[in-house]
């Protein structure tokens, strides 16, 4: 079998049978926003970005996607049959916590840990890869912090065919080997971030050799490499619309469990980093309110070590470090900020989201900033009750539910977005108990 | 709230709806054997065992099961809402891997790793909390290998309000300290074993002050405890036949969703250590094969490092090393044997379980004996093909299913235990990447 024909198979469905709760469309916020998101600018005539200034980087499936104001957007079949490995996702209550509380809320988790990465992030690198794939890509570039996204990415690229390139923020790439392995496993390659294999890289070890790096660093290093040649690609795990587009998933499977149920949520708990597993989580219930008037409360739950929504600056900012990438109307702490090596490394993000820092200022959701001892001691909680030991980054959401839930006088209905288990995050539990 | 009180409401369903795909009752091969399984002999009388001998060491409820002929037990209604947090398993086609090893054989996997602990371990852990608790046990007592087992009683009695401590195989210990700090978060407290805290330990370290530990010892280590504490017991994570019953769950289920889409397993393969998964996948469909004339074909994976059913003699042997525990007629490398400390730390026993041992003699099973370098060979095959890194353990099975799809020249089916996931053991991958 010659090479192009293996990855051309491996672009085509497969005839597995999808269940129908695996979701046949993306929810595009873009379509219900009562203000259009501000564009992303070129960072060198500072005009709205077109889609020719993108693609060097990425497939133009995505590209059209990034730019798409249409409300529902087809996923292929191809990408339906490999969610159905781990999806819909489970939406469990969480009546063990709900007793250990004393609470008469009613709490609910969607839980995005069965993914085979083990998290939330698998969503978008697999429609990605795909569309990379289809478009003649042979290997895709990224950065990650804890290494969620490098796994995740890894893992689609095996399935879909591509080789995979990863510089992963070295703090991370130190305190957690494991998901280095893991990402060799799927057959992808894990470099610490700054490396002196790229300019950028070579540029931050200058100025300060023993730097622990930052995902805007390892962006700029993945970036850099993907430009210069044209089969390879650029991947990101967060920020950019396609990306919350293909998150999309989490929220309308939840609205889905929960309406089987006759439940509406009144209140819901995502944690943010770059905005991804929140906006997934939420913007179809965001949308909901916009076009029908519910009521259903969304809260940002950011580390307090990483506060962009409740501390940062609203204004355009680059993605990276270099200043390599399109600069973005956002929520932002500056490119620059390096935040502490906090356990939750895939909220070690300077910047937010665009449409999620738009709908934050707009008024259609909150933002609360939790403490690290806080989150771990509600990802305890909620470990020895529940049984799922939830990851860093998913605590502060557990937290903020968890505070809620301790204060409720009503029955309402909590959803916690669980955006994944800790089990490659053990040895910072290991600090908490 | 009292201790008391609080510890009964642990007990008692919280009223959680639990699909009516989750099993209502555990199957018990005994009831449709041939011949009945040896019984297992008091190591002081050398006469079979009563329920009074097993006092001391476990609740009346689980004894009742250890002897019983029943073919259906029913499973509590607290157990099965712990079981509805992740059952029914998945049972997957893997399409992937069928289309890279371009084999006319249908592949199914049966993946038990999407449990809060990762493997099968917690089916039988709940519910022996559960049994242990009703009756007021306050502690209970375990070795562990991999650290899987440890981390579901851990798991399982956090939820249950019960105390646990465990004795882990020092190779393993030193090797996953990923594990530990999961017993840790749930509440649990491990030891290297063998350990200076008991006898038993104290006198297998004078022997050797270099031992790297094997499950025989840590079974002496923690019954020895267990023996000296009316309130603490004692929970085995193999071998005994309630163990085996309680993961019934996993074939019953596995069996009811083949049906579902009208395809009838040819030949399964489970990994096997002391026999709970193989026993827990296989032993629903050897009953049907036995009461209806079924051919389902089993075939029983083992490392060829710790080679019981394919090398071992079957006799009455003990099930630990220092002799505490009863003699169990099995296949047995005699309880002197210390495996190399293989990565699939779960299948390092020298033993293997009485009702598979007999099940082999009677030949209604087959057993293979996989190289440690096949396994993972076959593991990393698995894994960029589907997207699920499987466990050390379950790498054996999935080398046997392999070689036969590979070797397949019609379309049959092809049935995979996938009993756990390998993410708590990417170092063991990273040999072999």
């Amino acid at each position: 079998m010659s090479e192009t024909t293996s990855v051309k198979s491996l672009i085509e469905p497969t005839g597995a049978v999808v269940p129908s709760t695996v979701p046949t469309h993306w929810y595009n916020l873009a379509a219900d926003l009562p203000e259009p998101c501000p564009p992303a600018l070129n960072p060198g005539t500072q005009e709205p970005l077109g889609p020719d200034d993108l693609a060097p980087l990425f497939p133009m499936g995505l590209i059209m996607q990034e730019v798409s104001t249409e409300r529902e957007v087809e996923i292929p079949q191809t990408v339906r049959e490999i969610y159905a490995l781990w999806r819909p996702s489970p939406l469990i209550r969480a009546h063990r916590l709900e007793r250990a509380l004393g609470t008469p809320a009613k709490i609910f988790y969607k839980y995005e840990g069965v993914s085979p990465a083990g998290s939330h992030k698998p969503n978008t690198a697999v429609a990605q890869a795909y569309y990379n794939a289809v478009e003649g890509t042979t290997k895709l570039t990224t950065e990650t912090g804890a290494g969620q996204w490098g796994a995740s990415l890894s893992f689609a690229c095996s399935l879909l065919g591509l080789d995979c390139e990863v510089w992963q923020v070295r703090s991370s790439y130190d305190q957690k080997p494991y998901r280095r392995f893991q990402m060799e496993t799927y057959g992808g390659v894990c470099h610490p971030s700054p490396s002196d294999l790229t300019e950028s890289g070579r540029a931050m070890l200058a100025a300060d050799p023993d730097t622990t790096g930052s995902l805007g660093m390892a962006i700029s290093e993945a970036v850099e490499v993907a430009a210069q040649d044209p089969n390879t690609h650029y991947a990101l795990g967060s920020v950019l619309n396609h990306v919350l587009l293909h998150q999309s998933v989490i929220g309308i499977e939840a609205m889905d469990q929960l309406d089987q149920i006759g439940e509406r949520a009144d209140v819901i708990f995502g944690c943010a980093g770059g905005g991804s597993n929140l906006a997934g989580l939420t913007f179809p219930f965001i949308g909901r309110n916009v076009r029908e008037g519910t009521s259903t409360q969304i809260v940002a739950c950011e580390p307090a070590a990483c506060p962009s929504l409740t501390q940062g600056e609203y204004r355009y900012d680059h993605g990276d470090v270099a200043g390599l990438t399109p600069l973005l109307k956002m929520h932002t702490l500056g490119k620059d900020f390096v935040p502490l090596p906090i356990h939750a490394g895939g909220l070690r993000y300077h910047g937010m989201a665009p449409m999620v820092s738009h709908t934050l200022n707009l008024g259609l959701m909150t933002a609360i900033a939790v403490e690290q001892e806080d989150a771990f001691a509600a990802g305890v909680e909620f470990a020895r009750a529940e049984g799922i030991i939830p990851a860093p980054e998913s605590t502060h959401a557990v937290a903020g539910a968890i505070a809620r839930a301790r204060a409720a006088t009503t029955d309402e209905t909590i959803l916690i977005g669980l955006s994944g288990n800790g089990v490659l995050d053990l040895t910072a539990y290991a600090d908490y108990v």
